[in-house]
């Protein structure tokens, strides 16, 4: 039996719990800062036992999965560093990645794999968990030159085995993206909000609230705790997003006050072919295709060969590395959807200087 | 037969035609700057018949509706202002109402009413309009104190009979209002878009890119044309909105800089509470009651009574003016929906002065 601890088993550590239920090869041990989450985890079947201390819970677990908030990752890593078994692989899935990659490393080394699940509720904790949150969503690893092909393994396995699907991105890109994409709008909705809010009651605000702003502001509506804990660990990137709105927000204003109307026409029109073009159906399709490639046993070689993919969004179902007998080198061989991606990634492969096998996958 | 003039054929002008097409009382005849959007309309039925230029289509009309866009009812109005019955009713369904009304009662005076139908679609042009567009949906009237209460009462009509919900706003409340729910959420979509747009290329966007996003950015995609018109109609109270927005942003950076995480939480909680509060369930719902009152027969009267309706919630169903055949004074009656509003507007209207009855609509 694998057993695997869950640390946190709120909304994502009880949802991977209940998913991973359903494996008879697993034992799960889970650990919650609340003990009575973690009873309830328990009792609705997303955790085989739980204990009352994290030290505990880790120790003789192979995976180590920290489902615990993002502002409470450092300590935790500190408290159960001692305990954990110098084999066992260690993940997270915290929101921001630079900090918690930062601190998981600092712990545990190449066996630490940054992690985000994309995918969430509105509604938070254990009695909002459900096996099927993460079908058929992207699982982020963020691997770095420390990480171990062995440790990127399990976690991509993990991913999948809950039906997400594993993209690695470097955790810099990781958190500069997840600003622009989440953070930020976040705080605009609360401030579309507030400005609203304060230009009239309410009934005259719901006459002339449409579609538009009921969409625009939903998520305004989501748990400010959670939030705050999110903007913390996510801070540089958040301001720089910031800045980088503030700015465009004053160019914006700036040709409405000159009557510049070709630029604010030329501004919207930008914005709607870049969502047009963003939501278009993706092409994530395809046969599986090999790739193999000989890699020198170094370190770095398997952030930069997953970043690569995850840049390209060719989505990598599996990955194995075969160590040479003799040292040196090894081989490492990829399994790629569709041919298109595959033909991508070769390329881009084939430009930082690794010689690419691809075929189908037979 | 009434006669009823539809300027501008497009998906409001030819939406409310083809509701307007199951009332045998009414003859329609529409007008579009596009003789092929006209030609359209006519054969989906949305008007009886199509004349090739505005002056024509006007005459003899009872009833006049402006449905070109925002940017252009200026002209419309100053062609057609010698053509117009002196016993017409003139209204429009601009975006924008401040301007719209100056220009409406310059050419027509109290015959005229500001009108916006709070209805759409991110389609556009006669081949998107319905005969159920409007169901259900607030259409704000914009009355000032010198519309007459005949034609506030033809538009409020008009307003139910294609299945909106009249309500009377101010002019310029309306536009600061619409600046912040509708064409502010407008433009910090598209600079959202922009802001993410550059941060990455479109697969790594795609992975990342959760609901939140999708929800806060779908307005983004709208038509460039027709939003560049309503910002420009609206200029004045969309560069207001911004700079408050702008001074929000400013301090939600300057409390992240700082660190000062209790003041970024209570902002999104104000957020999250005003959120929720906005989206109740409303009560619209209840006992059809009569409000009646003795007025003095000056201009400002209707105004001042259906805009305090309107800004306390309550809903017009049906409004009448007997004059008293001695002249001076006459008798107002109104009937709203509910017995809570009809409470609460009878108290406005009692510190306003008015001596008001009321009871159950029998």
């Amino acid at each position: 039996l694998e057993r695997v601890a869950i640390l946190g088993t709120g909304l994502i550590g009880g949802s991977i719990g209940l998913r991973l239920a359903a494996d008879p090869a697993l034992r799960t041990v889970g650990w919650d800062a609340s003990s009575d989450a973690a009873e309830l985890a328990r009792s609705r079947g997303a955790v085989d036992e739980i204990v009352g201390d994290a030290r505990a819970a880790v120790a003789g677990a192979d995976l180590v999965i920290a489902a615990v908030p993002g502002d409470a990752l450092a300590a935790t890593f500190a408290t159960i560093a001692g305990a954990v078994a110098t084999a066992a692989v260690v993940t997270d899935v915290a929101s921001a990645k630079v900090g918690a990659v930062r601190d998981g490393e600092a712990s545990f080394g190449g066996r630490f794999v940054g992690g985000h699940p994309m995918a969430g509720s509105e509604r938070h904790g254990i009695a909002a968990a459900t096996p099927d949150l993460f079908d058929d969503a992207s699982w982020i690893l963020t691997p770095t030159s420390v990480t171990s092909a062995g440790a990127y393994g399990r976690a991509a396995a993990l991913a999948t085995s809950v039906g997400g699907r594993p993209v690695a991105v470097a955790p810099d890109v990781h958190d500069q993206l997840v600003a622009r994409l989440s953070h930020l709008p976040q705080l605009l909705a609360s401030v579309l909000v507030d400005v609203a809010a304060s230009a009239g009651d309410r009934d005259a605000l719901l006459r002339l609230a449409g579609g538009g702003f009921r969409d625009t502001t939903r998520i305004a509506a989501s748990d400010p705790d959670l939030w705050v804990s999110i903007l913390k660990t996510n801070r540089e990137a958040v301001l720089d997003s910031l800045s980088s709105l503030e700015q465009r927000l004053s160019g914006v204003r700036s040709a409405i006050e000159r009557g510049d109307w070709a630029d604010v026409r030329a501004g919207l029109a930008r914005a709607r072919a870049a969502r047009v073009d963003l939501f278009a159906k993706a092409d994530v399709g395809g046969e599986p295709m090999v790739l193999a490639m000989s890699i020198p046993d170094r370190p770095g070689v398997l952030a930069e060969v997953t970043t690569a993919a995850g840049e390209l969004g060719a989505n990598i179902e599996d990955l194995s590395i075969f160590h040479s007998p003799e040292g040196g080198r090894g081989r490492l061989e990829l399994v790629v959807t569709g041919a298109r991606a595959a033909a991508a990634l070769a390329s881009r492969l084939a430009d930082l200087g690794y010689v690419v096998a691809s075929g189908p996958k037979t």
